[in-house]
């Protein structure tokens, strides 16, 4: 039998296994940052309407730009955001690591760095590997907050040529401020003077569940600032992978240099409009899950729990002096959440009321026997 | 205004376009070889039915590893090749460049390089620059076959990681033999010796068209042997972006490295699960684009055109002074063709008979204007 390195694999992959996280078959799903609610049955009708219309065409090619769900995209963020941005500025790819691999290959690459501060969402450094781009690990203060002063020093040192900032930041769930994207983009651009610059990608995928507003604003005048989104989590849509971005015109420009031609098929763009068209519903689910968020940090505090604040739809809790043993504890209660590796803590997803009973239950139990 | 140059974009990025056919609205769209055939409408149905069941779990993400859409695929090929092929051996993305992109970051990428026989799929070139791989250019014959001698000297010579073989090849629609592909993986091991080998890839994207039979059987006891295919031809489905290799197991784990996690939305396993139930009426249309095909080949003979051997669902035909002068006079006539920039060449895709018939009419007045 072949294994995998008797191939002629990159030197790089070697020992490398997939990234991805268990999927077990458990009562209490609570690891995948996932909305727990299924879609509306109207809302699943739509869409099998709108893929039913969208398969009578399906011998063509899709739209390779993706003219109307961009368009809808930027109608979403400009009455969320406040922030008015049209077509031209709105980018969107299969799922945000898509668009995040996008970048990197217009922006990163061979012989470029990308720094990200962690531990924070663990793809923008495996996609960089996969990319050719070197990795910076940049890192936050005990409460996970972004170290400012520390991280201008090592951008003025490193002189990466992306900069990831994600916010709300996951695993650790707090958003960053204004005042620190600006920082570092002002950071990023100084250390790169006398070239085009940097590029700084605030990863907002989880920007629909946080106590503060969008950074989106912070684009204009600023080329090299990008905000990308996801339709995974607010619009309850994990399964579609829809990632999109929102920049400067010239950006969006940019990717397409990189971008597979047509890579967004046409059942994917009829699903999504259809999401798009019931935005308020599923952002009344987002209403649910920031209430069970915001119950979770309190009841967990009440077990005795340490907890970082959270504006995601996720809470990290604990200190463990042994988080994969608690992870295990869990587990054996029927609860599946998630460690992410940061050393004492876990994750957990905000699941329905129900789902989070049976999570604070567990704690509860594990809390008891230790 | 910010324009792509004042980005800090990768040097090789400056100064070009992004890939893609022009989107010309009409009257018979011949140019990016799709299937003239929408789906059966039975299939239009059972595609919004699979569809609305993913939806009612959209809320998830997809299966990972695509666990049903890759045994279904394998049972295809099996079925079509004769050639017994498991889920292990297959792996899909979001068309087939997709795959080779996955391909090229796990067998190429910077200092590595690839070799393809031009003309050909030109995204074997962009995707090798989009990776960071090294492009060689292998030339081929006057009659377009591959000069097997003069590529064994160049493989020697450069020693490529990967090797891309498109049969039939695009654009010029003649299936390779399978002695050419083997004498150029004898030469691509031997030329690295030492090491684990170099990566063959046969790009079967047009092979149900083909007169000769799959090359997949050839991956038996060649582990660095794969072929890629796609649902966008045969199945008439360019707009679900759906493709897929086959190869040894060890390739799929390997390719797994570099996948985005989820990269295949559950909307799209379930629309290619769908159309894979409707095999035979597809393969049905395949049969009928193969004689439409051959009578285009014949046709254009007759009328005092050159026409390259073809095994796809195209025709290479020529020859023109300017031919690009000539792809204008045919558009000028409703009839829009590809360019594919070889000198003195066009291709045409096989439509329905109407539009064949339309594009011979157009192909008749041309002539007797010049």
């Amino acid at each position: 039998m072949t294994r995998i390195d008797d191939l002629p694999i990159r030197d790089e992959l070697r020992g490398k296994t997939p990234y991805g996280a268990p999927q077990l078959d458990v009562p209490v799903r609570l690891n995948t940052n996932e909305n727990p609610y299924p879609l509306p049955e109207p809302l699943v009708e739509r869409i099998a309407e709108r893929v039913r219309e969208a398969a009578r065409e399906l011998n063509r090619y899709p739209d390779r730009d993706a003219v109307e769900l961009r368009t809808q995209l930027a109608a979403y963020l400009t009455r969320t955001t406040g922030h008015r941005i049209g077509l031209a500025g709105v980018w969107a790819a299969n799922g945000s690591n898509e668009v995040i691999q996008q970048l990197l290959q217009t922006f990163g690459g061979p012989g470029r760095t990308a720094i990200g501060f962690e531990p924070s969402y663990s793809m923008h450094a495996l996609i960089s590997r996969s990319t050719g781009t070197g990795w910076i690990s940049g890192a936050r203060r005990a409460d996970f907050t972004i170290d400012v002063e520390g991280a201008k020093a090592q951008i003025a040192a490193l002189r990466p040529d992306v900069v990831f900032v994600c916010s709300p930041n996951n695993p650790t769930g707090t958003a960053v401020e204004a005042d620190t994207v600006l920082a570092l983009y002002e950071a990023a651009q100084a250390a790169k003077a006398g070239t085009a610059g940097a590029i700084v990608v605030v990863d907002e995928a989880y920007g629909e569940f946080s106590h503060r507003p969008s950074l989106l604003p912070l684009i204009e005048g600023r080329p090299n600032l990008v905000v990308s989104r996801t339709m995974s989590k607010a619009f309850g849509a994990a399964g579609l992978r829809l990632g999109y971005l929102a920049a400067d015109p010239a950006v969006v420009d940019a990717v397409q240099l990189v971008r597979l031609p047509y890579h967004l098929s046409a059942v994917t763009q009829a699903t999504a409009l259809a999401a798009l068209e019931h935005t308020d519903t599923l952002l009344g689910y987002v209403e649910q899950l920031k209430a069970e968020r915001d119950r979770l940090v309190t009841e967990l505090r009440a077990i005795g729990c340490e907890v970082t604040e959270s504006d995601a739809n996720f809470v990290q809790f604990g200190r463990f002096e042994d988080a994969h043993a608690a992870w295990q504890g869990l587990l054996d209660r029927g609860v599946l959440v998630r460690d992410n590796g940061v050393p004492g803590w876990l994750r957990v997803t905000a699941g329905t009321p129900a789902e989070n009973d049976a999570f604070l239950d567990a704690v509860r139990e594990l809390k008891k026997e230790n």
